[in-house]
């Protein structure tokens, strides 16, 4: 056996092609049921057009598997580098974001060739023989690029459903996502015990390195709500003057609310009786579901007026490692811990411009914990950490409360 | 004769269904070279989408002729009152400006529907027997309404143009508008002697209400350029530090340049030379032809800076209408006057919410003689008197010199 | 007699002084009722503290007769140049505006010497003997230098209002201004031929460069009040709707109208009956009095819901010329027209910075005439043209109707 | 011995009053060298005047001591309880924050009576008779009102010198506070081991609410910088292009870097050499002396650049209670710690508007540590918490490094 031999290996096998083919094929799915207009859309800043997610994932396999490891790699469209970067500074300049949806070109169907070249090219360089050591390092930027493509699946969804809740004919994404829920159980208060903990991602498979290095924290004795704060309970907090009551907010929170006019949850609209916008269009208001759309001013001071208050993220990741008495963790709504997004001790970025992915964002955002009714099937972990500003709405985010013990 | 047959008249035979037909199929003839995409998205606030346009041309023949003379009017769909009204306070809410590109919904499709059924519906009532009163004020209003559109359509190229200038594929609209200048011939001062003029529309046709009633206006003696500025000829102005010399500007103008970082003329660019962004994509600035896209603080430091003014809309329209030596008064550009846009003594809006066409926006914007390059054949007349703020430039607008005899 | 006695002459015997001491001290006199915090504060970027504007108009002196015709020029304090600076680029850079609040040095006190020293330094000037053509030019900035204090004498009463009228202690400023006003004259339409009038400042006094040069308009036949809006017609006026019906409104007013949710002059609250604030404190409404404090849009809207118009300024100053009939032209309120503020045909500004004086502000501000309570004595002509933008409030500024004949 | 001589206590004894008087003195000592002028001045409205906060610690004492146990409580002035509130939501309405400048009334002087007024009505009230507990009340709301009074003195010295820093003259407040600094000795990094630490005040003396409750928290191990940054390291991170390096910066951080185009630390000008604007006007920057006035971001770019990183404030606070190896804890300038503002575990806020001393704040801002060279002495403790938003600079902020072990 010769080193020739032996470097010599068949990275993608049918199966190993799978995942790729599924995820990318995913978000093709979701666009589905929406126009070319619909797809070109940019309803803020903060949102993107669904045909510029599309580009910009593909933009992450060109950009960081593609141009890195192809022989003779020629970008499929040299504007592209610019138009579809996010915010990779390491990569060079990005097209504005606030002016996403101007890009009317390239159009629709040539940001689905584009998703087709780059699909084809990454297949054939998984085909090719490789080293041990470019292959491990290949698989785990694939692997980074679908998890990558599924954050953006979500936002996706949230995008979707922000622009149409603009839309004065308010239109409906589709029929399939929701149902009435069920009467929900009396909320209970689960003990958890003081001590040192474990926090952070342990294990073999993949996670994001915000969730790096595991470490011990210390928590004081807690307990957490045994489900997810309904639309019923919340509405008591509204009728009951929650929204015009300083003494129940966060300084800043105030200001948002007195600025913005906020009244009630993102998607809450009342006329005749209180209805939220929904990707099945408008509906009325469902008591028994899990609030959800509300920032993290809202859901500090739902907890402040309930005399609880909103579990710490090391809180929140003990109790899912050790209990099952808590519904909803996953796949309901994000859940805002009281945790300012930050660094565990010993986390180090990747090096050059993928470690701009997560570290650049730890400030001035909040964790939130669990997963969503919008997140890919087998995105979520339970040291998962998402993370959004405190007046962000535009997510499934909702309240699972907690309170000393 | 019987009463009867005395007021049965046939409104519409088929020769003067020919202008209606034209010009709303000249609408969508400008719309044929664009995506959908490129139909909804908006630029900026003072920019509609052409789809917006496609349907609020539309709205005006059915909020104005078919709302108030059609039996048993119902709208095409209830909601477009509201989506399509661009500025009419007098017919009820108005969508907001600045979202005109999140309706996606309803789609550009619909949009056409809406055309041919509105197309459709006014042919029919024109088509029906009408009291003599009713079919005078039925032809004014389709007349207005036919008006309305033409000038919808030069906004739709230049609103386009835009889109596109922002777009770093740098598009193309078509390639049939721009052909390259022949040399200008020198500029020459025609001389006006003073006196009392006639200003305002004369005659039987169509005109506005703005340009009524003609009036008398007492002028001094004047000098008017006989051709246009030519783009060699405000090169000169900006390589002369013209924008950098604050006693060149009006002190709001100053201001603008600076806040906005203002160096050139909108669409130029400087990139191993000059270039322009034009309904053509990116092309060398042709020196030969007439600048275009500058704002009134523009033409008026340039026109200071060559020792000269701009003309007030009496000289212009004094001159336009007693000499041949003045070329390009039509078909180049809008030529900035150095009149403030205001009501002719007795000018008197129409009653309702049509008196909301052109009143309401007398008060600090200028007033421009002429027509472009985009306006619509037969849409100009000596008495026109477009009008823009002075800061606007995304308009075909350029600069005739006056001065003092 | 020869050359050199020829040319000596005694500029500034005593009685030549005693404008230039007058209008001098009548500045101090206007600052004396306040303490130095009242003298330091700006209350918007409009306004001005009243310790700059004391420092400016001495600014004035030293800047364009001092520093061109005193020999070995040495400026009293060199960073004073940049700070009392208001607007002229010619004499280099200027301290911005905005932040002349935060000028809490050099303090009070050094800016009376500041005035003192250029005082002593001007009649020192003036006391030398001066070629005659010196002479005619030094008698001329220094008139010039005069009537600009005067101008800011109005401004420092209008700032001073509205400094206080922030104030939740609502302070007076001084109790000799105002009395009740005697119910007013029945309001009389004084018709004026149509024809050719003369416009602009005859005579050998003094005008600014934007009253000439003298020329000719036509007039069509129109008519105007005898007398102002009172604050009784104008209370008709708001509780009639005034503020609510968009049809009354230029399309910017309105916009500005529900931007700033204005609902009333701007001095005027309504607490227990309607009161206005004054320089004499916050006081009962006197619907006797003459409106103030109300801005183009609202004069105009005012103008509308009457059945009647703003005058032109060609009226207003033809009117003045030619009539008796009409009260209240001067010492009451400025007196909005529907002119925008523009050159004069033949116009020319000085040279140099000085041409800045009024030239730079003619576009998209609206002409006044009159004079107001708060004018110097003396300091109004019939030629006179004061001018603001359409939003302006905090000047003495009132509603004098005209109407087509 | 009866219950009435029990309950009978002579609360203040001349020694008891000394702590009052000395820090109340202090406050106008600290004004002293101003002039009114100087004294009624807002910079920006994260600053205040000098005389709002010599009324609002004023305001302090009358609001929660005086109007709730003075018999017969007659507020000073009934307008100074909004005008003085600061942000007390549970005391009713507040002047506007933005608009503190424009109160040049109560003029200086009336508040200078306020404060002798308040003062004498606060020595009555602790000479009287009073029961046990309020007492203890009382005692511990005029602790609470002397440490409040003692940071508006360090707001006082901070918000002079940022509104003489606007001032083109430069002036110095006083000469008294600086010196030039030795050579620092060479930076060591201090260890410490991981394991559970105790975090918050313990003791009988004063604390904040937000440094209760004392509890547990577990650290890693790391390592403290023996002293802080100096100017002259940050000067390298400077001079190697730290400001136009975005892989240095957190997102948010560039992206106010390049708003703002911050390209040094808030003070600091280059005008042939590098020269920093203090207390005692402008100067050569003192190479060896500790950095100051940086943001939480340049702090952050700085760690970052450096190769470590900010410490959090239970790292901090841990190894100020263990070693004596760590010099500047104290006197030279706030540190910036990499933990958000946030309740310790069990944190409860005081009933009605006193609770919103401290606990409303807790979100997008950053703990620093520590005290400053302007702190009051004996102001300062181990368990202090100080906090400002990100972008805040003009504090005494500066950088102690800390790093993984």
């Amino acid at each position: 056996m010769n080193v020739q031999t032996e470097t010599i290996h068949l990275l993608a096998p049918q199966q190993e092609l799978v995942p790729y083919l599924s995820v990318r094929g995913r978000s093709l799915a979701l666009a589905a049921p929406l126009s070319e207009e619909d797809c070109a859309a940019q309803s803020m800043p903060d949102a993107s057009p669904i045909k510029w997610h599309l580009a910009h994932t593909t933009w992450f396999f060109e950009t960081f598997i593609l141009e890195r490891f192809e022989s003779n790699f020629q970008p499929h469209h040299p504007a592209f580098r610019v138009l579809f970067n996010s915010y990779y500074n390491g990569v060079g300049d990005k097209h504005a974001r606030a002016q996403r949806g101007l890009l009317t070109r390239p159009p629709f169907d040539e940001v689905l060739a584009y998703r087709r070249d780059v699909d084809a090219r990454v297949i054939a360089l998984l085909s090719q023989p490789l080293p041990p050591q470019l292959l491990t390092e290949i698989r785990g930027l694939l692997e980074l690029g679908l998890q990558h493509e599924q954050q953006h699946q979500e936002l996706m969804m949230t995008d979707v459903l922000h622009l149409f809740s603009r839309n004065p004919l308010k239109p409906a994404y589709a029929d399939i996502l929701y149902s009435l829920a069920e009467a929900p159980p009396a909320l209970e208060w689960i003990p958890f015990a003081s001590g040192v903990v474990q926090v952070g991602y342990e294990g073999t498979g993949f996670c994001f390195d915000n969730e790096l290095p595991r470490h011990r924290q210390f928590v004081e004795a807690y307990e957490l709500a045994s489900r997810l704060v309904t639309n019923r309970e919340y509405l008591a907090f509204v009728e009951a003057g929650g929204y015009e009551n300083p003494a129940l907010w966060l300084s800043e929170g105030w200001d948002w609310v007195q600025a913005q006019q906020i009244q009630h949850p993102l998607y809450w609209q009342h006329d005749r009786g209180w209805h939220t916008f929904s990707l099945q269009g408008m509906r009325p208001l469902d008591l028994n579901a899990a609030l959800t759309h509300i920032s993290y001013f809202e859901a500090d001071a739902y907890a402040r007026w309930s005399g609880a208050r909103l579990p710490t993220e090391a809180e929140w990741e003990h109790a899912a490692q050790t209990t099952a008495e808590l519904s909803q963790l996953f796949g309901t709504c994000w859940q805002w811990t009281s945790s300012s997004y930050a660094a565990y001790p010993g986390y180090e970025a990747a090096a050059g411009a993928l470690g701009e992915y997560n570290g650049k964002f730890m400030a001035n955002q909040y964790v939130l914990r669990g997963s969503s009714c919008v997140t890919p099937d087998g995105h979520a972990r339970i040291s998962y950490r998402n993370f959004f500003p405190s007046s962000a709405r535009w997510q499934f985010t909702g309240i699972r409360l907690a309170r000393q013990a």
